[in-house]
């Protein structure tokens, strides 16, 4: 089935040249998808044609959830202003937030973007601490706005990306496949690996003290999303916090990709290592696709905050139509048991990705908690060489078959999922299947680099060329 | 008729004290309202009081307008998702947003606030002149974020308010009543004394030069609104943008506040001074109350963006629910012809405000444009001598006669009307004779303290203080 367009498909990708900057890149960029339907876990194209969506970790509760459509309509018809006024929804939805958190997080202050709420948590963080230094994890990603460029080295390692500020140090990301200190090789206990990494915190709360300025904040994503689905050992934040608060810091983790049960066994990801942060920001899936986010954090950060006399106003922050969408979100979490849903279903799709990792010789890590998975792939599984281009092949091999999954990772070869929440062991069997199947074409490139080359002629000619270069360097060697 | 409540008026004041941040500051401070509906101009109370809302500019339509809210809940149950995949929403209002705008203000890049909008605006000037020099206007307000309160002096200024960051240069208010160049004091012409406040942009900027870095950019709202409702003379914005280009800077138009046809004769408030900018910032009207926001400028500077390689992804902006929330906005201003609405009303408001120039006492100042008015009130006419306490009188009076206004400006002397534009003249003449009356009632005050003091008793506590202090002020001068 068709559906209605204001225009046909070529008109819009023209309008979109002519009006949009073109530094907003769409997906599939030579040949992007028009998408103007979506249920549950499905997304639908102008022609009607279904996509399983695996990746809109923001369409939290599934695409267009009647119960979110009904609060969003209902509160839009009564009122929306500004939070100078009281309002129920505000203070309902504050109550429940808080209500998730572990005790001290009381206090929130609700905006529109995980991004103005990053900005927040690190303005409230440098009013505390009368501070200016960061620690962040190297490829992070906090945010678009100029204050979160700053502390995203994932935007700062760009070539063309602005200059890393001096008061910014950036720590190693606690990735135990290739980051700094690897599983075995540098240690076979996570908790010493854990430790391993915290130290280099540690070193850096050093180093900001030695400057005479100390440490104000370590700001970090309690899983690391943009930089690969990282899982860090048992004991990483711990440990980090640790060393953060002995040197006078504030730990701010960032939860707006892993939050709202996403990890299956709790309510967000710090608790799933045994830490509680000074600030927390949530986010994207808040609202499940509407632009409401919020910080949290202690009294005595907010009074801080407060005493310093300035106004802190956010015109739709905390309006009674995001806070009444945010609500319904929570009780759609509740009453589907989302959590318990993500823990069965992302068990399930972890242990079948894990058969992969024995069936295919690009699949070097498969690692995830709950509905937030990466599948790593690489061309050698003794040196974990990163597999770019191949990952680029996978994905739109798989938009052929009509799944939409991404990839991530300072070398862009961890296939990435995080799917709506609603996502099913029958989605999760049918993704794992079809990758099964566009793996096994891969297997053979080594051996026939021609049939390869056939092969991808009708996909994204960008991608063409990447893999065809890879090919055809791996066969160089091989020669 | 009394409103259905989650909770009595009480429990929301007390969960709000305990859950939200004190930096959220309430309107009425010590006795805030509950609104808890919104029609066209008018806000409702839980006991179903009825307010006529003179400042809210971001109900742009007016309140709960059915077509923007149909559109909301006609989109949100089809699709919302991110800008990465083509949708007509999205081009539909770029194409139709630009068509308000002079020719080389083509390209769009839609985000979720105003505070959003000017970060982006900055960092497109940024990166277009790769320079870093801001000057901007004393007492302007840009936002709430890290990167926009460094070039507002409207939070810079105030005591707890974070330090000028030394790339900030301020030039005067265009204000020709109390600024540095007033009317007629030092001049009668107003083209002389737009061209007076310009040349002190121009200082700036050889002072950014001879530093060696050189301006990067001049930002200003194109009526400064938190600054006090200020008009700026003829010719200032046309010689300012002169000095700016000349000086190799870019020039940004802030429109969040006074954009979408409130001035009356033209869409945007630019274009009553003659200008052509080169980033244009659009914000708050935009939705009606739901979270989007703009920039639009000019091919060259979108692809000095684009050319970093460095990709502009903000996960909620331009979702295909805010676009079509903000189409429809469009279409209500159009088919109501909104814009000549403000020009009408607004003219007839203006007219009568100055009415009460020439018959209170308080009354120095009356300025404006389409349905953005400011009065400004003063304890000296010849001194100008800004009269707060009166002004925060005035507010609480109004507020007893169902009228909510606000006041503004570096001595919150300013009362400021900013109303929905279906505003009627026979709402200005309600709030005109009411604000009449209420003037009335303080013209005694200086020949009968103990009048006033028995007036105000029941009033919130600080006003009181405020007021009280005042008037013995003035009774010791008398004596």
């Amino acid at each position: 089935m068709a559906y209605l367009q204001s225009m046909p498909k070529s008109e819009t990708i023209k309008l979109r040249e002519k009006h949009i900057g073109a530094a907003c890149q769409l997906f599939f960029r030579s040949s992007p998808l028009k998408i103007v339907r979506g249920i549950a876990q499905f997304m639908y194209d102008e022609s009607g044609e279904r996509y399983l969506d695996c990746i809109n970790n923001v369409a939290h509760v599934g695409h267009c959830h009647p119960h979110v459509v009904e609060a969003g309509r209902n509160q839009m018809s009564l009122i929306s202003t500004n939070n100078r006024y009281l309002h129920d929804e505000l203070v309902i939805l504050a109550k429940r937030l808080v209500r998730t958190m572990p005790g001290p997080l009381s206090v929130c202050f609700f905006v529109n973007s995980g991004s103005e709420a990053n900005d927040l948590a690190l303005r409230l963080a440098r009013i505390h601490t009368k501070r200016k230094d960061v620690i962040t994890l190297d490829h992070a990603y906090h945010g678009h706005l100029t204050s979160m460029i700053e502390v995203s080295p994932y935007k700062l390692n760009l070539p063309g990306g602005p200059e890393k500020p001096e008061w910014v140090h950036v720590a190693p990301v606690p990735d135990v496949y290739r980051g700094k200190y690897t599983y075995p090789k540098d240690s076979k206990s996570e908790e010493e690996l854990g430790k391993m990494y915290a130290d280099e915190v540690g070193k850096l709360c050093r180093l900001a003290e030695s400057n005479g300025r100390g440490v104000c904040a370590f700001i970090a994503e309690s899983l690391q999303s943009c930089g690969g689905q990282i899982i860090p050992p048992h004991g990483y934040l711990s440990n980090t916090y640790k060393h953060v608060r002995e040197a006078g810091g504030v730990c701010i983790a960032d939860e707006v990709q892993v939050g709202f049960g996403r990890v299956g066994t709790h309510m967000w990801a710090f608790e799933t290592q045994d830490v509680v942060p000074d600030i927390v920001t949530v986010g994207k899936p808040m609202g499940n696709g509407h632009p409401v986010a919020a910080v949290i954090t202690t009294p005595e950060i907010a009074k801080s905050f407060a005493d310093t006399g300035v106004e802190y106003f956010n015109t739709y922050g905390g309006n009674p139509v995001s806070c009444a969408i945010a609500n319904a979100v929570l009780d759609v979490i509740e009453e589907e048991r989302l959590m318990e849903r993500a823990f069965r279903v992302g068990n399930h799709l972890l242990a079948r990705c894990e058969s992969l990792k024995h069936r295919h010789r690009l699949v070097g890590d498969v690692r995830g908690r709950g509905l937030f998975v990466g599948v790593e792939l690489v061309t050698d599984k003794e040196k974990r060489t990163p597999a770019t281009a191949e990952a680029k092949h996978v994905i739109n091999r798989m938009r052929e078959e009509k799944i939409l999954i991404s990839r991530d990772g300072p070398d862009s070869n961890v296939l990435k999922f995080k799917p709506p929440m609603v996502f099913s062991t029958q989605d999760a069997d049918r993704l794992v299947d079809t990758l099964d199947r566009v793996l096994a074409e891969l297997d053979g490139t080594r051996i026939s680099n021609m049939t390869l080359e056939v092969r991808v002629t009708p996909l994204d000619d960008t991608s063409d060329k990447d893999v065809l270069r890879s090919n055809a360097q791996q066969a160089m060697k091989a020669i």
